[in-house]
């Protein structure tokens, strides 16, 4: 069950112009079900995205960076979950490549204007013939309204589909903004989570659109984990179809902000998804540290705190074994940290306590104030490193029982 | 139940002559249970130590590393389980001072000559005035035969006693080496783990034991992890008491390497026994990493393998999911790693399957070679790098439901 997260109605995602989805059932490793999900892109559509920095990354994302170098004009994305297409070598390149060609044939566009993801078990190869016998019916179920239906065909370990949808109104021209993510382990992302498609009907110059991917990477995707486990097959795509009628060509468009704000938005609703629908979640956690010399140790403070299984299990019990934090911390890598200068802060539904503070125990600190907060499903843990003015958020989950027995189960 | 560990018999531990060990119920966080032990070194005794590198490190680690630099005459340790007497702040390291004061009192020696140690939880105070109340009860039980006493005494969620013990003879005098540990959960030492202690007769002079102390944790107690979380409180000391009549002054000497080995070989079974008894541990897996181009980028890949929750599920289903293997490979942070001269391997018993070459699975690999090796209780993950001479091996266990429960319910 994922914490205080459902998937929106699928009235309540808003088609993108410019963008249709289609799904089918193409068999790829289990039957009857959804796992072909094909998106056709308006002609003069853009898109940017950032990948896994994972060096046995997967063949797709490798086509993908290739493809996004070549083409400027990217007509469809390909998805299949159950394969990741990932540590297959030679084999796995020519079935990625295989993938986008046949896609390419089935639309009537470039095989280098198709961009190819692929998500499920590592050194297993894609069955490409099941997976090209499945594209005709992909093709028909194409529809502008069909996010919902795509945002369940990408699911893997998912328990809920995740989307996210916005309409802002600029210059009496309505923008909707309009994503799809899916992912609940080996998620410790490092430039994008394992698939986020973030699609929007303003045109955007390319360099703003590259720089928008990135942006909106670094404070969404790139701000969560689950269980630490960097994937090979993390990809984050915005796509901006220009189809609204609103063009914005340079960052001094006075609507610039307003896109950038409300594509920020939707990425981080689909990213604190990810951890809400985090294996086993039963709580989402959100770490803030602050008062850091940079952002670089702050991130390190908030991950050594947000991967901690000692930390995580001590949530799962609702057990104020506050210590485990300051030992997270201590550990996290500031070579030079003082750590009586560090003050710890636990809260929840607006209410905050000082935990720690001169390297010890907040005199004020009541364990029976601890325990009330560690009961809620949503709780804050704010470090404040008392050496500078940086900071960095990380959201994290959980880790229970049923982590263990999901990543035993995977392939059973 | 650990994986291929039990505690030695008493009389398998040797005395090592000028150590008395005593043991008491001080009451420190739970009743009848010997949570105090006291160790006695004869005077000339010389000690040596590798500490935390966490950064909230606990007080007795800061006053051990005091008075190893006042001190060339240590004396006692003093250790208690139950309270960490970390995160305690100004309070804390009064409570080690007090405690140091009073062992002084007890066994006639200064306060500078006591080494004291601490495990348990952390951010909570330790009851000096109980732990001072059982000194004289663990003084009337001082014996050179109560290493096996010991190590049952300071266990927290342990569950068998570490101990390992070697006898040479050099010179015709015998030399005994013999020492305990502690610790199955926060293992990940940096520097050293939770608690080791390791005693010799021979005499070593001072720059050849602070060597030897770095050098044996280097090769034991840091390759090894249960769940990647740094205590607050690892230590582990060598002591040397020249009492067996040989006298090591030199590296040099033509019995140095003797001794350093076995010195070694007993570290590294006491830190083998902690992850063979790691918190839930099913299994006792070898991570051994090869041609690497340096020894620490072989390091950050055998510990990427060590800590990833992924592959140590696996592990505990004996569900040949290697590609996980590959993902953690991929993300170690080798930012120039060629996939494609990454081998990796699988064995167990004698027998070592090729699983992975070229970027992909090993044409050769049957899942029913990699179903059998992973149903084993001892396995080894061989992996070469293609770059380089270097190698690093790390020790660690698979992770299962009981590791949850076990932290989950500490403190309960």
């Amino acid at each position: 069950m994922p914490v205080n997260y459902a998937t929106p109605a699928p009235e309540a995602l808003f088609p993108v112009a410019g963008v249709r989805l289609g799904t089918a059932e193409a068999g790829i490793r289990k039957k009857n079900r959804r796992d072909l999900t094909l998106v056709e892109l308006a002609p003069g559509s853009r898109a940017a995205g950032v990948f896994t920095q994972n060096r046995c990354c997967a063949a797709p994302v490798t086509l993908c960076r290739e493809h996004l170098a070549i083409s400027n004009d990217i007509r469809a994305l390909v998805i299949n979950t159950g394969i990741a297409n990932a540590a297959t070598g030679e084999q796995g390149m020519k079935a990625a490549r295989d993938t986008c060609a046949a896609v390419a044939q089935t639309l009537g566009c470039k095989s280098d204007d198709v961009l190819p993801f692929s998500t499920g078990v590592i050194l297993e190869h894609l069955p490409t013939d099941r997976l090209i016998a499945g594209l005709p019916a992909a093709k028909t179920d194409l529809d502008a309204d069909h996010w919902h239906a795509a945002a369940h065909a990408i699911m893997t370990t998912d328990t809920v589909a995740k989307a996210a949808s916005r309409r802002i109104v600029l210059d009496g021209k309505t923008v909707t903004i309009t994503g799809i993510s899916k992912g609940a382990g080996m998620i410790r992302p490092n430039m994008a989570t394992m698939l986020g498609f973030v699609a929007t009907d303003a045109g955007l110059a390319p360099e703003l659109l590259a720089g928008l991917a990135k942006d909106a990477a670094d404070v969404s995707f790139n701000c969560i984990t689950v269980d630490g486990d960097t994937s090979t097959n993390d990809s984050f795509v915005v796509i901006a179809t220009g189809q609204s009628g609103l063009n914005i060509d340079s960052a001094a468009s006075p609507h610039w902000l307003a896109v950038r704000e409300a594509v920020i938005a939707v990425a981080q609703e689909l990213a604190q998804a990810i951890v809400r629908d985090g294996e086993g979640a039963t709580k989402f956690i959100t770490v803030k540290v602050g008062a850091g010399g940079t952002a670089d140790e702050c991130r390190k403070v908030a991950y050594a705190i947000g991967h901690s299984p000692l930390v995580k299990t001590a949530f799962f019990a609702s057990d104020p074994n506050l210590g485990r934090i300051l030992a997270a911390i201590g550990y996290a890598g500031i070579d030079d940290l003082d750590a009586t200068g560090v003050k710890v802060w636990l809260g929840s539904q607006g209410e905050e306590v000082l935990v720690s503070e001169n390297g010890g125990r907040a005199a004020s600190y009541r364990e029976e104030d601890g325990s009330r907060i560690m009961k809620e499903a949503e709780i804050t843990v704010r470090v404040d490193l008392g050496r500078g003015q940086s900071q960095a958020t990380v959201w994290t989950c959980d880790f229970s029982y049923d982590y263990v027995k999901i990543n035993a189960d995977y392939r059973s």
